[in-house]
């Protein structure tokens, strides 16, 4: 071989990135490709699209982050199809770029169970301009509301219903209680905003169902307080531009509402078909490449799949969630067997494991759920491991010390900072 | 009369605002009437087209900023008439708001000169949605020019033009040296920033016409430094998807450029010529109302036109400029006057005076000019007192806060915390 191993990873989300930085020391070339130009702190989306943060706070510049990272590339392009003979992938402008091994890391996006006329009623949270568009519009509808004489109308623009129980579901609706009772409180003449209606409607028996069912139970309660309705065991069957209507049951319930939040399907990037479509690894049902126990495509040992995008069974026979931590571990699970190929060592079939460190969920000010090992908790000290942790986690410095002065700021004066109504439709 | 005094603020700008905000104390029934929900500080704006600030830090939200004045309401809407002898406004959506006094402060737009096709290929910077925009085509540029092979493409590229030498023309070709010279200087492979071509097109003599020649030669130097080429005494002649025609003299020249960045003209909002077609009020060329000496339209005792809207000749036969600080004092001395007549007081026709506190312009980091009556200064204290006065006149304390720490940190690691490409096509 001519040149160093050429590592090439589509996507900078979690699992790409961390595959990236684990290969700092290695003796690889390495290029990261991505669509966008940032990485996006996707567990925190949900407070840029209900006005507590900017967009840039939870973004980081690919660049900046690799910038000091001598034996990696960044390049900004968008992939549509991968030659696993000639080993390389074409860009949407038909350019190629080679590899020696492939890592492709390019996550989900939202899925409306076949009714894909229900997205123009009901936006879901995977990019920065689905969180503008999201307050955007709830926004708007406060604006609406206070200029609206007729009380049916304007009832329909004060309620607001999220469709999915999740973390993001439950994280959205107990936010948009919070902007109800707390943020915006004083800011109206004509209406009084904590007469706002928020429903949360859930297909399985609880909200968030992968958690233990005493979390689930005291997110409910905190929900509840901050005046969310949740409809569990709910099934939506129509959304449309005046309303919602759901199925508990045998029995149909219509909502009125002019806003509607979708945190429910998600499906796998279109690089899963295109996967299947060239190697003729099997996809799930959500479009899920699915992997052997080293994260590599079936018969192709040069092209690993990891994060939204894979599909991966864990020892327990159960599907390892769409989380960030899975993404993460991954990505470095796969460094540390690209870092031993590079090096000529034997491709000792490695097997990965998920180590799940737990999970939590904010619902609003000073409280929150989290699940770590044995040890379940909620409130204050949830709220307070879950701030600490996901500021942990975001990538630069510049991030964590703007996202804590915002936190802080908010705290302290019951305000969001970025309550802005910015695009659609120009002024 | 029945209810007190009704007052009705169209456009929550510089104008509108210091207007809302003067009247505090006083016995009125205020509307601020706004197409968006906040106040924007526009200064600040060619800071988040050049990546260095957030949207958020340099809005506030129209309904924080007048939360607590109790005789203030706040709405959402779209003026499109005004009906002087039923005293009401109309709005896009056919609803009217009547007034006692209609104070008009919609501010001005660009203005291509009569060549509107020019602004798919040149976007001025007037509103949010124009900053994310600009920012997303520089950072584009740079991102096509890393991957770009050929060297023709890449120098058109790597070019990028500013067309008008004003205080907003000045400190995006300044912004601009320093993006490539320093914030992206680290971060691409291929490319090497600092060979990045920028032009300052002006067709006056020189930069910054309206400022003692002493600080246009200063600034002139800064961006030199800097590696901006400045064209003075040029006009455009051409401005297409390849490049940019200028001519100078009888001498024509072209630049090959990919990024066009309007800074040039600015005409009125569209309720100058509304005013004019019902009131007979006179309007300027840029549609700019003409007023009397106390601010009202001929005729009208109960119709002010403040800001960039109006055109009002100073004692030295020169036209105010379309700058913050007179339309601040505009607000201020209207408010005065609608709170004498709310008490029934005789209408003293007083005279509005502009008191020139003087004018400043950042050329990159640590770098200014600034004008303070017969005191000229550039460098470092120039920049500081920029510093210190734009963040005094930031309407919210935690907008300042951010911006503060937003500018220390920018400092301090050479970084833009806001590189983000977003909007346009969804990717």
């Amino acid at each position: 071989m001519s040149g160093p191993h050429r590592v090439l990873i589509v996507g900078g989300g979690f699992g790409g990135l961390y595959a990236a930085q684990a290969l700092k020391r290695a003796a690889v070339d390495l290029t990261v490709i991505d669509r966008r130009n940032f990485h996006l702190f996707q567990p925190l989306l949900y407070q840029v699209a209900t006005g507590a943060l900017s967009p840039a706070e939870i973004a980081s510049p690919l660049r900046v982050v690799l910038q000091k990272q001598a034996n990696a590339r960044v390049l900004m392009g968008d992939v549509r199809d991968v030659d696993p003979a000639a080993k390389l992938v074409i860009l949407a402008d038909e350019t190629t770029y080679p590899y020696d091994t492939l890592i492709v890391a390019t996550g989900s996006t939202h899925h409306y169970f076949g009714h894909d006329e229900w997205e123009e009623f009901a936006p879901g949270l995977k990019t920065v301009e689905d969180a503008t568009e999201i307050r955007r519009r709830i926004l708007t509808a406060f604006e609406s509301a206070e200029r609206e004489a007729d009380p049916e109308k304007r009832a329909a623009l004060l309620t607001f219903v999220v469709v999915g129980g999740g973390p993001t579901g439950v994280e959205l609706a107990g936010a948009l209680g919070e902007i109800a009772n707390d943020t915006l409180r004083h800011d109206f003449r004509s209406i009084h905003t904590p007469e706002t209606q928020i429903f949360l409607i859930e297909g399985a028996e609880r909200v968030l169902p992968p958690y233990p069912p005493g979390l689930s139970a005291a997110a409910e309660k905190s929900l509840i307080e901050l005046g969310v309705r949740t409809r569990t065991a709910s099934r939506v069957t129509e959304i449309d531009g005046d309303g919602v209507t759901i199925q508990i049951g045998d029995r149909t319930e219509r909502i009125a509402t002019k806003t509607v939040l979708w945190a429910a399907g998600v499906r796998a990037n279109r690089l899963g078909r295109v996967l299947n479509e060239r190697t003729g690894a099997a996809i799930d049902k959500a479009g899920r490449v699915v992997v052997t126990p080293n994260l590599t495509v079936p018969g192709q040992p040069d092209i690993f799949v990891i994060g939204d995008l894979a599909s991966f069974m864990a020892a327990n026979g159960e599907q390892l969630p769409g989380v960030a931590p899975v993404a993460m571990q991954q990505g470095r699970f796969v460094a540390r067997q690209v870092e031993r190929r590079a090096k000529g060592e034997s491709a000792v079939p490695d097997l990965f494991k998920y180590w799940d460190k737990g999970s939590m969920a904010t619902i609003g000010r000073a409280s929150a759920v989290a699940q770590m090992g044995n040890l379940h908790f909620s409130g204050l000290l949830a709220w307070l491991a879950w701030l600490f942790i996901h500021l942990m986690y975001l990538v630069e410095f510049e991030n964590r010390l703007l996202v804590l002065i915002e936190w802080a700021l908010n705290y302290v004066t019951h305000n969001r900072g970025a309550r802005l109504i910015t695009g659609d439709k120009r002024p």
